[in-house]
Order: structure tokens, then sequence, then C-alpha cells
């Protein structure tokens, strides 16, 4: 067996990096950042920002490999310019994401926020109240993007009994077995009016930027739950404070958003969004989570992700989850 | 088809009565309280907690029907002298316990109450820190209680990944194409070290009073979730909040308490414990939401399931849920 050189641009902490060594096999070579290698000659890069110069330092280069699910615009921008270099990522997080989303919706159903709040309060008010909660049972979910994110989250609303329409771009794929009414973008206005939840898991792109905007929510049902666990902009911003605040539609969990800390005294004071979205009681507000940094458990799911693609890069297999970087996913 | 006298105590909302009615067979004639008719001869009264006086009133009372899940300690001491009188009471919020079951146990595993709180003030951090969630698919959950609200739960705990052991009194009951592993009482103590999540759908009966104590919630592993839609009282509150306190299990869901308002007026300023449970941020705390009062969706069932009950006392035919009044649910 031949070896493989690999860099990897940000430097794991030591305890993944010994979890990513044990994992490798014995050919691969690892590099690490943020410096180049003096001789560099690495014919996979593991980045998800790489720079143009960590791209063109190497003349073998094949493989990009981002260390997480998602192709950030700038990182697609300079790969459309340099079709040669394969781009893979890894979709570790599905079972943190799609667990959230139903988090999210149960929460959004149930008013859980707030009735929480009131009686650490000592307040049972709510108790009494009329609406503040909607079923899910017999009602139907429409999830949008049905990959290992959309398909998981499909399943727990079945536990729940809820019938189950999806949709995604490649209709065609295998469904066999699949229990879901899967349907291609196309119906998207059809199946709305019909959504008591709608369930966004779809990657971003050109195509999905914006895609549930004023129009798409005015057409859900007014007790409709929204869940976003995609990427922020596939929701309109303005569209969607607007729907919660007029209550076009009855609630919302929202993990992803308009506004991010870019650095780590941000984190402390960014609003995530130009829209007061914190004054509303029927959103859960929830701070990126599916991406399910600092979930122990998957940040060796991460690791040992990422050695399995290295490993099938080192054996001449397939990697799993090329990236059409002109798709955008 | 006969006359059949029905007394109802609590006269229902006019909009129930006349769902109610509608949904009555035409041979039912209706009495409503809270006095007793002038020649009192119904033979079905409809009380949650009657008086001894009700029951004694009419000499042909035959059946006590509780129009809501469960049997009040009060009303138990009265039938249990009253033997003659069959009771039977109604199970429409079968599905708002079974949902707010998985809206809790998901809300606790996700930390979705202290995320949410933070994201308001725009604070981010929580993103970034260690064990801010666990996942659940692959991981074992206990269900203490296999009726209509267990069997639900369960089914929502299959559609994350979980895998589901379940207790149940009775145990050679059918099981026909049950997936779940049932487990009569004796095995609680066998399987507590295995269960991640800990949920609890009993009736609270003499024998289920205190069962989920100090040994029991030592028994489980540390980041172990538990979650209440029973009675309060299953669990013994300072085991409860001692092992919260004192991350002796990861979080809790509770939404049944041990004091509760004993009026309009204490609704607003009545501690649901003796503990201050509103420090714990690993605690959901929920009002008691699983009865389902307020929920639009179920008063109408609620009311058709009590139609349901009553017709079929007119008709002779078996009344549903008989509650057997010495075992206590």
């Amino acid at each position: 067996m031949g070896t493989l050189l690999v860099h990897i641009s940000d430097t794991p902490e030591p305890g993944e990096l010994a979890h990513l060594r044990a994992r490798l096999d014995a050919g691969v070579e690892l590099t690490l950042g943020p410096d180049l290698p003096a001789d560099p000659s690495f014919e996979v890069l593991v980045a998800g920002v790489p720079s143009a110069e960590e791209l063109d330092a190497s003349p073998v280069l094949g493989v990009l490999l981002i260390p997480w699910a998602g192709l950030p615009r700038a990182t697609r921008a300079l790969m459309l310019e340099r079709p040669e270099i394969a781009v893979h990522n890894i979709h570790h997080n599905a079972v943190a994401a799609s667990e959230l989303a139903a988090a999210l919706l149960l929460a959004a159903a149930k008013r859980v926020v707030p009735l929480d709040a009131a009686l650490r309060r000592n307040d049972w008010r709510p108790r009494y109240e009329q609406n503040q909660a909607v079923l899910l049972e017999g009602k139907r979910a429409l999830v949008l993007g049905y990959g290992a994110v959309g398909r998981r989250i499909a399943a727990v609303c079945r536990g729940l009994g809820m019938s189950i329409s999806a949709i995604r771009r490649r209709a065609g794929e295998a469904t066999a077995g699949c229990p879901d009414q899967i349907h291609t973008p196309e119906a998207l206005h059809d199946l709305l009016p019909r959504a008591d939840a709608l369930l966004i898991a779809l990657p971003f792109t050109e195509a999905t930027k914006g895609l549930i905007g004023e129009e798409e929510l005015s057409l859900l049902p007014r007790d409709a739950i929204v869940v976003n666990v995609a990427r922020g902009r596939v929701v309109e911003e303005r569209a969607l404070y607007r729907a919660l605040a007029g209550r076009a539609i009855r609630a919302a969990g929202i993990d992803v958003w308009y506004n991010y800390p870019e650095s780590e005294d941000d984190r402390q004071h960014t609003p995530p969004s130009e829209f007061p979205f914190h004054e509303l009681s029927n959103v859960v507000m929830s701070p990126h989570r599916a991406g399910a940094f600092g979930v122990g458990e998957l940040e060796a799911a991460r690791t040992e992700a990422l050695a399995d693609a290295i490993n099938a890069a080192a054996r001449g297999e397939e990697i799993p989850f090329r990236v059409d970087v002109r798709e955008g996913y």
C-alpha cells in the first residue's frame, strides 16, 4: 500500500487528533496547519474555508474535504475555479440536527418555553387557558429536504402519528420501502396549504435561498408550525418575523439565523436577526445547535467520519458525500 | 329503546353541552347539577369528585362516570364503600399526554429552555460549550406504564431510533406485533441502570406512590433523563429535587407536581413543590398540561368520549375503561 499525504488546516484538539490517528490506515501521513508544510505535496486537504494559497500550494491536490456538512459560499467560489479538485464533506451531524428539529417542533407545538417560565414564577394560569397547545397526531408534516436529516425527522413525525410529505430535488432516487410521499420542488405551493408542520432540512444553495418567503408562509394553515434546522436564509427573514408577529402562522422553532458572531468576543452580544424575534413568545430560539458543536458523542463521530473519508482516499475507494460545486451541495 | 337518566354534576359549557347532546342517543335524558334533580332516579352519574349525597341520592345508580383519566383519592374512598356502583373513566387525553412527554424529553435532552433564554439576550456562548445536548438515537427508553399514553410515548421513542423497554402490571395482556420488551414491575431495578430515558405514564395508586425514590434515581445512569406525565407523587419529591440539583441524573421534564392551586385566585402564586425546582436549569417545568385542559381539539374529544360511554350504557353495551376501585385505576 502506498502513502497518502493529507494536510489539515485547523489542527484538531489533542484528543481528537489521537482519535483520528488511531482510525487512519497505516499509509496515511498527516501534516497540520495553519502553516503549510515546507514542501507541499499533499493529495488531500482538510479545510472548511481554505485559502487560495492552500488550494494552490500542492501540485497533486485532488480532494478538498470539508469537515462538516455544507459548502461555504467563499469555498464554493474558489472551487468553481478549480474543477480538477473534488470536494467532499461529512454528515456526522444528521442525528443531532434531526433530534433538534423534533425538539423544536414539539416545544413550539406545546409552548414549552413560556409555560416553563410561568411555572418558575409559581404561575399556573396558562394551564387553564385555551389554545396553549396544538396536537400533532393525525396532522401532516411537510419535510423539505429528504437526506440524512430529513429522513430522520420524518421517522420521528411518523412516531407521533403524523402523515409525511417530503420534497427533494432528486425525486428519482430510490425510495424502496419508504412510507412517505416524495415530491419534487414544483409541488411546494400545492403542498403548503396542507402542511401542519413545515420542517426545513435543505442544503443552502442559490436555488433554496429565500425559498420560503411571504407567499409561501401565507399558504400555510394559520395553525402551522415552521421549523428550520438548515440555513437561516432558506427562509426570508422579514417574512418569517412578520408571519410570527402577525400570527399568520402559529409558531416556529428556529435553529439557524441571519446574523452570527464573527469573533469569540462577539458571542455574548450578537443579535441573530435585525428583527426582534426575542420579543415573540411563539418562537423557540436555538443558537445553531444542529451542527452539534460540543456534543461529545458527535465530536467522536465527526473524527470518525473524517477518518473514513481519508481512508477511502488512501485505498482508492469512493469517498462518500461528493459535493456538486455548481449545485452548491 | 328505553330511557336512560344521566345526571351530570358539573354543568358543561353551553358549546360542550350542545356537542354532547348532539352525540347522545335519543333515549338518553340529562339532568344537570350542581343541584340534584327533585326526584333523583338517574342510573348514571357523571362526576369526578362526587359527594356521598350525590352517590346515595338515586336508588338505581349503577355507574359513576369520571370525566377524565384517573381516580381521585376521595372518590376511591367513597366507591370502596359502594361496590355495587361501577366506576368508569375516560382517556381522551392520551394523545396530549404522550406528545407532551415527548416534548419534555427532547427539551430536556437538548436544553431548549436555557438556550432559548440565552439567545433572546443575544448570547450565543452555549452554542460553543461542551455537553449542552445528549443524543437519543441508539439509546434506551424505559416506559413505566404501557397503556394508551405509554404506547404512544414508545412509538415516538422508536421514531427517534431508541430501543424500548416497558413495564406494566398486567404483563400477560396481548402484545401482538409489539416491538417493545414488556416487563412486570419486579424488573424495575434491573432495568433502571440501562435506562437513558425514564418515561413515567403510570396510574397513581397505592402501589405506584413513591415508586421512583432515592434508590431508583441512583440506579439510573448519570446522563439519564426522567420525564413524568403521570402524577407527581409517583416520584418522591425530595429525591427528585436532590438528584437534579446534585446532577445524579442529567435532566428532567416534569408535568405533574406536589402542590396545586386550590382556587382560581391561587393560580398566580402556588409553588409546585416545597423544593426550589425553579432554580434548576436542568428541569423543564410544565404546569400539568397532559390533562389537556383547553386544548380545543381535545375538549371536543372529551365530550365525545363521554357521549360514547353514556351511549354504551343506554344500549346495554360494555362501557369502556372500567376502573378497578381496589387497585385504584
